[in-house]
């Protein structure tokens, strides 16, 4: 932007800097920042400080926490037999949405991903071996993503776990609620084929 | 947001405040602030902050300014007998950026929408009125956008200079370089017609 003023042109150069916005959507954000209140500028401003300095991993899961542990490895009433391996902590928030699973989690803050350089070592698998070799868990879901990455990073985890005395699980998959068969690709059919269930 | 700590729950709430981000897009952008580096996520933190409490309007045209005066009634090679009238800071912006505009600015501040309860008295009109009857402009161009309500705050700015001794010009409409005939509306037809210029 020729002629704005520097702090106008430093701004939308750090909203372009964010995913998905371009430079025009960051010049609709700066014009915005510059037409609304000041006090919702600077709840928006503190919002981001507080959050870079307030939030780290759980010490136990590598959930988002603000304390040492996060709020579900706080929680008492949990299931401390049962573990759910996820990739992100906000695969996490999407399973605690569904208010269906009981148990603990491991964010392993990624995938087993050769083509991005990122390996074994760059998760927290060492950690979730030394939590699973206690021996406090009963049964071990895995929940990674149904994608090549997800499904290799949960062979590699289920390879190092298989000596354990744990029931390793994965998330169902077949055709998902809603869908039309007609739409459905193959793999999805096959997924749901091979592991139909008794009406 | 279940589960989540409450200072990520604040900034999502925050981001989807801004225009055109949904929650989906909300909760994308403050995951996006917990991965990258701190230095990085303060810079735009700094960068809200700083456009609030560094950015007015300039004094005179109510362009954006960092002080008492913008940067384009600053610059002393601009042609002090021309006025371009725009709705907007960002309007100025886009002439700016044409390079083809040596004159001076007056920003409205919006312009005259009747069904949004906007009139004249909330607009800068009668810091127009009163820096034109100074007597310095020999031209005023009317850059409001050429829609109903831009035409209709040019109309009544044109009924207010009337009676002054300076010449009103708007900005050329017609067909647009690189548009396509058969493509072009009535309208816009009707414009380039009767506006034709001599080859």
């Amino acid at each position: 932007m020729v002629q704005t003023t520097d702090s106008v042109t430093r701004l939308v150069e750090e909203f372009a800097k964010l995913p998905g916005i371009g430079r025009k959507s960051a010049e609709r954000l700066a014009y915005h920042i510059l037409r609304v209140h000041e006090s919702e500028a600077l709840a928006l401003s503190d919002a981001i400080r507080t959050v870079k300095q307030n939030v780290r991993y759980c010490s136990q899961c590598f959930n988002l926490a603000e304390s040492e542990l996060c709020s579900v490895c706080q929680d008492s009433r949990r299931d401390k037999t049962l573990l759910c391996i996820v990739e992100q902590p906000r695969d996490l928030m999407a399973i605690e949405q569904s208010g269906m699973y009981p148990g603990l989690y491991h964010v392993l803050l990624g995938r087993i991903a050769p083509l991005e350089g990122i390996g074994p070592d760059q998760l927290t698998i060492d950690a979730l071996v030394d939590r699973v070799r206690e021996g406090t868990f009963r049964e071990i879901i895995m929940a990674t993503n149904p994608t090549t990455e997800g499904d290799g990073t949960a062979l590699h985890i289920s390879n190092l776990l298989s000596e354990l005395p744990v029931t390793l699980t994965r998330l169902a998959r077949g055709i998902t609620t809603g869908s039309i068969l007609e739409f459905t690709n193959k793999e999805i059919l096959a997924d749901a084929l091979s592991g139909r269930q008794k009406l």
